[in-house]
């Protein structure tokens, strides 16, 4: 890149930050925990976060999901399955969500109804880390087929996050996965990270991640209630 | 994105263009057929490049590769052990190869030794689509795994590449891959693409796909001799 390239990312990269400290504002107010997933295409994104929606409205929650794509809303089409209120943001061409499609898209929804949003990255594991999107946690999922070493190919992604779900568990006898080298690797690279294994196939190591997801909602509300007013 | 970056972004692209269009002619005067392998990180361009490394030398050719990543040289020492010449391009965070990456790169090989250079892209589906290196010929690796829905959900990458690859395709069962509507979403996006279906674990489809490499190659020698002068 050159010189001229890097100032004008940085300028707005500053805007962008602006506009998702304006929003991480407006999450917090209405106690709506917004969770940002990050990963390779066809890691699992979309059926994780179907059944985390299900899930969740089955349990009494209030989720909704914002769904980045260069194209198609087949992602929201099946998102949409869950019965929450999903809208899709087509970033026509863009390789990662910015924090203005996040609010542009928020319009008309009452974020006071919400205990959820979840935001759907664009399927990309390097751009994605430079854009905040307002979000309260940031979770990158890594699914067995993808290769063991991707935290250390792929480093500014996976240090940003603050939560790592390992995607597809049922397939990793068929692909061999070695699971403590890609523990390892994940520890080299985000130390002490929470670490999730599931399969939205199997339902394996769903009540865990719902769980924690619920457990972290509570002590979101109880933490923005402690903050001076 | 601002017009003021869109506006940088061309000039960029636009010098890129210029540099791509001068090693093109390098790697025609040489006779060296460049190959430039995209897909999403963990769809098999390291696994599939060794295989074909090694198999094109036990035929009697002499191939080479440039391998970018972000960070680690993990894959170059992986295709090391293929016995051809590799060196590692480390990105320190861009998302794609940039022509002036190869053309440093290339320093002190000999472009008149070799017939084929394969290019391992950063693994991203978007980015790299808008880089031209010099290649003669683009192919996009699609993994059984990644969900036959992805020609649609990442067009401006699938409709640039001249081959299509659909790799592991020995787990295609425990997937649940469907093979017709992968096939179905490729003609869509690029239309009359060639598609090889390759394993590199069981070697299943390797023979048509360095068939093929090496007719091309022949094709793209002939095509030189037969320039205007």
């Amino acid at each position: 890149m050159t010189a001229r390239f890097v100032e004008v990312h940085r300028n707005i990269l500053s805007k962008n930050d602006q506009m998702a400290a304006a929003l991480r504002g407006r999450f917090q107010t209405a106690g709506v925990l917004v969770v940002n997933l990050l990963s390779s295409p066809g890691s699992g994104k979309t059926a994780l976060l179907e059944i985390t929606l299900t899930r969740l409205a089955a349990a009494g929650y209030r989720g909704a999901a914002l769904v980045g794509d260069l194209a198609t809303d087949n992602d929201a089409q099946r998102l949409a399955r869950s019965g929450a209120p999903v809208r899709q943001i087509v970033t026509a061409g863009v390789c990662h969500l910015e924090a203005d499609m996040i609010e542009r898209h928020l319009d008309g929804w009452d974020l006071n109804a919400l205990d959820f949003l979840f935001i759907e990255n664009v399927g990309n594991l390097v751009c994605p880390s430079n854009y905040d999107l307002g979000e309260a946690m940031r979770v990158v999922l890594l699914s067995v087929t993808e290769g063991e070493d991707k935290p250390l190919k792929y480093p500014p992604l996976f240090s940003t996050a603050n939560v790592a779900v390992i995607t597809k568990i049922d397939i990793a006898p068929a692909v061999e996965f070695d699971r403590a080298l890609a523990l390892a690797n994940l520890a080299a690279v985000c130390p002490a990270i929470p670490i999730f294994e599931t399969s939205a196939r199997t339902g394996q190591g769903l009540d865990t991640w719902l769980g924690f997801l619920q457990e972290q909602r509570a002590a979101f509300v109880a933490g923005i209630k402690a903050l001076p007013a």
